[in-house]
């Protein structure tokens, strides 16, 4: 047997059945008219974001990574509830905009900007997180031909890394950003060529649960933009601290203390250097935000004993849930929380291999799961399934297409 | 330093750059209007099938895997090349009629067949490759209700497995087929309702680059065959005996010696039990028709260096090229054969990694690769990109969107 990941927080049973949002997931699946489908509880997003602002530094301000999770309806609800949204492409920005965002609430990073994806962000108004000197150049060059005054902040590629987490975005080599110790000069020049300066971008690691691996990055970066402000001669009119909030994918993971951050924040928010008195601190945030509202459930179309082994066959796989299977920046697949959605509170008594429906071994949602008895037509729910699902799997592959998403 | 993987046979430089088809990568991507792109050669694929067919019996037919490469004009192409094809799910059979194909040259594997792709397959007379009994009897049953005789055959789960392997499909628990010892009492209840009696499908791995192990397998898969048939006392109409032929991704790969297959399996042919006298026998293969046709283009963007170590970051990624970016199936990252397009002939000058534009430290194309000094605008070829690589990568993420693709 092997264990399953812990189920989120605010899912319940009624009548037996998981319920999301109040409503079972039998009659979400009915309304939905197919399965396998993505639901996100609005109730959910908004009381994480409810909980975190209780905890946090008024000043700091919460933005709204849309890598996580781009659904339209979603990105909509969420718009009033943070403060700034992150964008890591055009297409990002187009979707952004259709839900509604202004182009001055939104910043750009990545490392691969194309020329075009570079004009139209200068000529909206996007903050460009510029990662590299050849990049600069680039849109100092685009601004110059469209007439328009940049907005432009630099990323920096720190000299640390957030510690414990499951990406690392600092401490080394790194495609992103600018390593620091070229961070001054290019402010300067930048300041110097009369752009809208919005300061720095520093984001070290990504899914971490330590609150004091955070506390430490988040007093690194702090440290960091001050003394790189101080090296250039320049203000920090902004600060985006990055991310790295995670949340409890596997068995043993507990989830982070946003208290200890929030209170440690505030510490230093109250012990500021002069130079970053006036700043304007954001932290980006996409999976701690959104992840664990959301639940994918797929149906099992058969159930089957192989030497022993029993399988539960959904419609659903990895072409929704890639990161679910083990095959998305994992070394070794682990259980996320998984259960049977339409026997919620029965007690489990078997144990079963969950499996998708694609043709390939690599199709694999739980693995020695100890499950309630479940039968073809039952429903299975994954859970933490709101970031980095339906647009971080290949629909495509097999023919399959992607799945329906509600947001409820 | 890390060694790139070979580059496929048939590629060439014309005037310093890489050559698809006779035509410039170049005026490739110009054509498409867009990068990046996939291109895929009519030729390379012509080619590959008929030194096949050189070393083949002529009995043996020779079937494509479309999920390997859906891309609507490569299968019409291969249609008038291969004398069936192997499908995955219904909405595969959708993009199959549109290029032609007629249902009784399809066959339909998976693990979780939907009642409703049950009943489109049975409809058009789709054979079925059945993987359980509780799917018989859902295939019986909707047959009845359509009043329609269908076409099936069963998917043996085998006692062996194709030794070196990519990916293992038999020697245990799977979920995919029926367990060989459950066979004989399914195969004889098929016949005795009356269908379309089509055989055994028994499919034992894929990716091998060792011709004895596949030697051995098919041996296995024809003495199974045999076996299954006289115990269930039916005849063997068709025996879909799998593939699992491998194409050369990494360094130290060597290309897969068909001659000796071929040669092992006419022995096997002219020696075969009376059961397998009359049986019409095929092979079905994806990634070995078109993998190697197929070459991944995509442009440099930015050229920087941090800590020491140059990057290339382009505007591809694994967004496309999931497998290549080692996130899908391996567990130790290696290079696929990656090259300059644009300076194919040029020698090898630097050390550099060369990563995608998303913002995510998994976006590798080559790590540690030796390579032509490139600048902004060069392209970057990545080979072994005809199978699993536009549909079974996750093109939504971070708002990207698929490649172009191209027939050539």
């Amino acid at each position: 047997m092997k264990a399953l990941g812990p189920i989120p927080a605010g899912y319940s049973a009624i009548d037996g059945e998981l319920a999301i949002g109040g409503r079972l997931a039998s009659a979400l699946a009915d309304e939905a008219g197919d399965t396998p489908l993505f639901v996100y509880s609005r109730d959910l997003i908004a009381q994480r974001i409810a909980d975190l602002r209780a905890v946090m530094p008024e000043r700091l301000n919460i933005h709204y990574a849309m890598k996580a999770n781009p659904y339209g309806p979603l990105l909509e609800f969420i718009a009033d509830l943070v403060d700034g949204l992150d964008i890591a492409s055009i297409g990002e920005f187009e979707m952004a905009r259709e839900a509604g965002y202004l182009p001055r609430e939104i910043s750009f990073a990545g490392p691969g900007k194309r020329d075009e994806e570079l004009q139209a962000a200068i000529r909206a108004g996007v903050t460009l997180n510029l990662e590299s000197e050849g990049e600069a150049e680039r849109a100092l060059d685009t601004a110059k031909m469209l007439g328009v005054t940049p907005r432009l902040a630099i990323r920096v590629n720190p000299t640390f890394e957030l510690r414990g987490s499951g990406m690392k975005m600092g401490g080394g080599a790194k495609p992103f950003g600018l390593d620091a110790d070229r961070v001054p000069a290019l402010a300067r020049k930048l300041v110097d060529a009369g752009v809208n300066w919005r300061g720095f971008h520093i984001y070290s690691g990504s899914q971490a649960l330590d609150a004091e691996a955070i506390i430490e990055s988040q007093g690194h970066v702090l440290d960091l933009a001050a003394q790189l402000g101080a090296e250039a001669g320049v203000e920090v009119p902004h600060l985006n601290m990055g991310g790295g909030f995670g949340i409890p994918y596997f068995d043993k993971d507990t989830p982070l203390d946003i208290a200890a951050v929030g209170a440690a924040l505030k510490d230093r928010f109250d012990n500021l250097p002069d130079i970053l008195s006036e700043t304007e601190f954001a932290i980006e945030l996409g999976r701690y935000l959104v992840g664990e509202a959301g639940v994918y459930l797929t149906r099992i179309v058969d159930r089957k004993v192989s030497h022993g082994t029993t399988y539960l066959v959904t419609d659903g796989g990895l072409h929704h849930q890639l990161a679910a299977s083990g095959n998305f920046g994992t070394v070794v697949r682990r259980n996320y929380p998984v259960a049977i959605a339409t026997r919620f509170d029965a007690p489990p008594e078997e144990e079963v291999n969950v499996v998708g429906c694609l043709c390939t071994p690599l199709d694999r949602l739980a693995d020695q799961a100890h499950l309630p008895r479940a039968e073809v037509g039952d429903l299975v729910a994954v859970f933490c399934a709101g970031a980095y699902g339906a647009s971080a799997s290949p629909s495509a592959f097999l023919g399959q297409g992607p799945a329906c998403e509600m947001l409820v």
